[in-house]
């Protein structure tokens, strides 16, 4: 038996007890006739004491012999300490220590294990497992358990099976690239890594399961963006005999009570907006409305001048800096600047000061006067002391821009508060986005998502104005979920696969079984998908996934603890029938 | 909305209410003025009635379009049944339909959607969907949630934390084969699908996470043995600062747990069995102990005869057969052709019926009187009445003839009762076994295991004979879960990898992670894994575990339903740098 308690739970009501404690040497003071040790594990830290007054000193010379990261098991006498540490729940007491096993030694460790720490990225993915004894990482872990027990708990009661559906599947070129898997047994033959169980959850309605879901890792071969993985987890979840009505309520419930039970605070009934109010009032599809500073559209009241900035413009657009005024002519001038970078790509920026007596001055007096900014003001809601920022240019590349805009100015004013949490459901996403590119459409959630009934008829003949029954759940400005009803029927997948450019040879050999099944009483279904790595990393309070996955993968989509990619055995290419290029 | 309630909920109570009902037809009997469907959900079934005197004619008419599988919403008055049916819930109300909405058509399935099918294994692979339905597949995946729930709730209590590992990881060469995954990003590298998330979940307690457990896909590219899943799921957990008694005690607790909650039959404190007692007692180190039938070791009582048999072999051994005196002399010669069958091996059978009188008739009396027989009676514990069953040769080899002959004797005498759960520890297995094939010892667990401290010495002198902590629980005759107490320290880790053949560079190249993260405070720590699978599959009382696993591969590792492995693009084997042979 290594211990009989945790670092993290004596008090003075165990005073004079005899306990045996294990783990890492935190800290170590040596005042010559007293050492203090700070031994950590899991669940906290407690002091242990040799002192030359009341230990043998063969004790003593032990302990001084410890260092840093040292895996130790001590026994010893609970008792009162002389000076308390109110700020750990151990503090008031320490173990005077009668026998003292050292476990383990430990080189130095590259980084210390502190809250703050001074290792690197590069350093601290290397060794990872000194990492996550750190507590905020290990923190993070606990809790990413935490929010998939309550998932796991808080679907269970409402009558949702989780199945497992198999990793080994089948390559299909619709969406981003798979990783794939050489089959030994089918020479010439390969396995892919699910992007997600998108079909499997589907067949599983066709098989009656009724509410299904899975916590479940994909898989995704993309060029890495920052903060992307390239195995990355979902909460993948699907129900039968439903419209989206009853998948909204069911899922803002589940989000509802994760929300809740860890903050303590209920957000309430989700507000809801349309994909185009989303793009039109915030730029985006996924805005955050923990603040304002909505979008006001300014055409009618900005292109009667002469002013041909705007008058060229198919969109103009102005946001309200809350207090904005206070920012100086230079401040402006940085803000400016700031927009005109090529991450942004706007032009310029107009600017209007609301004074405190109810005028207004801007950087465009010269053509427009106080009753157009009176306008102004009024469309983009702006009290006195505000700040009127306004774009100009083409639609979709100026509310792009005005976005970026408004999410900076939020995050300077401080507006991004991790502790406040506001969800909201995007719905009636169009059913195809056109790209300039391969010059066809590209279903906007998936193939499998259905169009609007009341939309049907505009497939042949408009596609582009087609709505779907899809729906993201945005938290703070994250996609957090998104998900559709689907299509239950051969005729509509095939009419779905057409427009996406599949041929039916192809559309046959990729999802037959799919649209065989369809044949066989398929039952009106659909369903959501969240990221669980991002739902726990706002959870959290935080931006960066990689703290809340234990072994992460680097931007290359390496591992570089374990260094994996790695080459293999020639024999291995041999049993596989593949060489390398 | 489609439905108000479930096809399992109505009884009595509801009589007079308006309900909508969603579901599939499972049956029509259609009396001409009267027309009963029974439809179908995942709760149960419930009868919906068209009649003459009370329906519409045109409800009536649309009622008779109806066919098997077709997905239907009905909406109508609950009434009492003139005739009930106790055997189902909803067996005193049916519904009075007003209304009916074919929601979807269906083809004939291929198979009836009954509990016992006509479908063969392969159709019903091919189909999976469609058995999905069934009750039995339906209620094997609700059941196999359930335990999953069970497991994470109870470890959840005790303080573990469930830590998603990598998929993509290396690939070592120890072990069965890994399923490989090339890399786009890096050419000619790839990563491997991990076996087990061995490495990992040490590092973890490397950094002090304590206590780990996590249900997980593993994967191995063995040729595959009859109920064998290139995928599988284990239930994999570890401990820091601990024993192999706080392993025991630990997942003893969770077994129990399991048994008690499934069954409502606590199973009570589990016995324990050291690995070689096993083999001498059971032939076997998953020894089925539901029953009796040990072997008793005759040497003693049959070598000092002229029956040259016995004398040229190294291990006599008999069973006590119980009430096998019944048998016929035709049955036993049917018996002694069983085991000299080339599965089993054996070449010959001697038989000793046990009288009611106390006396004993063998079919070697030529060679042995009435006092070494009462010897051998005495040794296997046989009654009279009983059937004493003996087979000679060389001791490994007829223990494990002798094996295959109890679980038959068992199997015919019907005492592997599927409802009855007998779990043991076997405990104290070897750490290493010799493998003639490659001359040189393969380790029995993993190169991770510990020896036994008080055989640390005779990894030098004697590894055959080195013990390992080191322990399998076994339910029924299978081996459900295994694991051990790991090394900790790089020295050890070392020796290990040495005795494995391994060159330093080799250990370092595949192992150096783990070999460092030993340099850095590494504490004692251990765990085990159980195949979830075949754990769910006994527990549910049955053997295959295909029938617990919702798309399962086939024996040839493929999944006949949606035709993987299949051929990828040549585009895709460009991108991967790789050519076909």
């Amino acid at each position: 038996m290594y211990r009989t308690h945790h670092c993290g739970e004596l008090n003075a009501n165990y005073i004079g007890e005899t306990i045996t404690l294990s783990g890492w040497v935190q800290k170590i003071r040596d005042k010559g006739s007293v050492v203090w040790v700070d031994l950590r594990d899991r669940y906290g830290i407690t002091q242990l004491i040799f002192d030359e007054a009341r230990s043998n000193q063969n004790l003593i010379d032990k302990s001084k012999t410890l260092g840093r990261e040292f895996v130790v098991q001590a026994t010893g006498t609970v008792i009162e300490r002389s000076s308390k540490n109110p700020n750990i729940p151990t503090g008031d007491i320490e173990l005077l220590v009668t026998d003292l096993i050292c476990l383990n030694a430990s080189k130095t460790p590259p980084f210390t294990i502190e809250d703050e720490t001074d290792g690197g990225d590069t350093l601290r993915m290397q060794y990872r497992y000194l990492d996550i004894r750190r507590n905020p990482i290990r923190n993070n872990l606990i809790f990413r358990h935490r929010i998939a027990q309550l998932v796991r708990n808080y679907l269970s009661e409402h009558d949702f099976i989780e199945v497992e559906t198999p990793v080994l599947i089948k390559s299909t070129p619709e969406g981003a690239r798979d990783f794939v898997v050489p089959s030994r047994m089918n020479p010439g033959q390969f396995y892919a890594l699910p992007q997600s169980p998108q079909t499997f959850k589907q067949l599983l309605m066709v098989g009656g399961m009724d509410r299904y879901f899975q916590i479940v890792k994909c898989f995704r071969d993309e060029d890495l963006r920052a903060d992307r993985q390239p195995e990355f987890t979902q909460i993948d979840c699907e129900m039968a005999f439903v419209e989206q009505e009853d998948i909204l309520l069911t899922f803002e419930g589940l989000t509802r009570h994760l929300i809740t039970s860890t903050t303590g605070n209920d957000p309430g009934k989700f507000p809801r907006m349309t994909f185009s109010e989303a793009m039109k009032r915030y730029g985006n599809d996924k805005p955050d409305i923990r603040f304002g500073m909505a979008f006001g559209e300014l055409n009618k009241f900005s292109k009667h001048k002469e002013f041909q900035v705007f008058n060229n413009s198919e969109l103009v657009v102005g946001i309200a800096v809350p207090k904005g005024n206070e920012l100086t002519r230079k401040n402006i001038d940085q803000l400016t600047d700031w927009v005109k970078r090529p991450q942004v790509g706007a032009l310029g920026m107009v600017y209007v000061r609301c004074l405190e007596d109810g005028t207004f001055k801007s950087s465009v007096d010269k053509f427009f006067d106080q009753t157009d900014l009176a306008h102004w003001a009024e469309i983009t809601v702006a009290n006195a002391g505000d700040l009127i920022l306004v774009l100009s240019g083409e639609s979709d590349k100026v509310r792009s821009q005005m976005s970026a805009l408004r999410m900076e100015m939020a995050e300077r004013l401080g507006l991004r508060d991790p502790k406040v949490f506001a969800p909201l459901w995007v719905v009636d996403f169009p059913l195809l986005e056109w790209d300039d590119e391969s010059r066809r459409f590209h279903a906007m959630h998936h193939p499998f998502t259905s169009p609007k009934p009341e939309h049907m008829d505009l497939l042949k003949s408009d596609p582009g104005a087609v709505n779907a029954n899809a729906y993201d759940l945005v938290l703070n400005g994250n996609e957090i979920g998104g998900g559709s009803i689907r299509i239950h029927d051969k005729a509509t997948q095939s009419q779905m696969f057409d427009l996406l450019g599949f041929s039916q040879e192809e559309a046959e050999a990729q999802f037959g079984f799919l649209m065989n099944a369809f044949e066989f009483g398929a039952p009106p279904h659909g369903g959501i998908a969240f990221g669980l790595d991002r739902l726990v990393a706002i959870l959290g309070g935080q931006e960066t996934i990689r703290e809340f996955i234990a072994f992460p993968k680097n931007n290359n989509g390496r591992d570089i603890m374990i260094d994996a990619p790695s080459p293999i055995d020639q024999n291995q290419l041999n049993e596989l029938s593949l060489n390398l290029k």
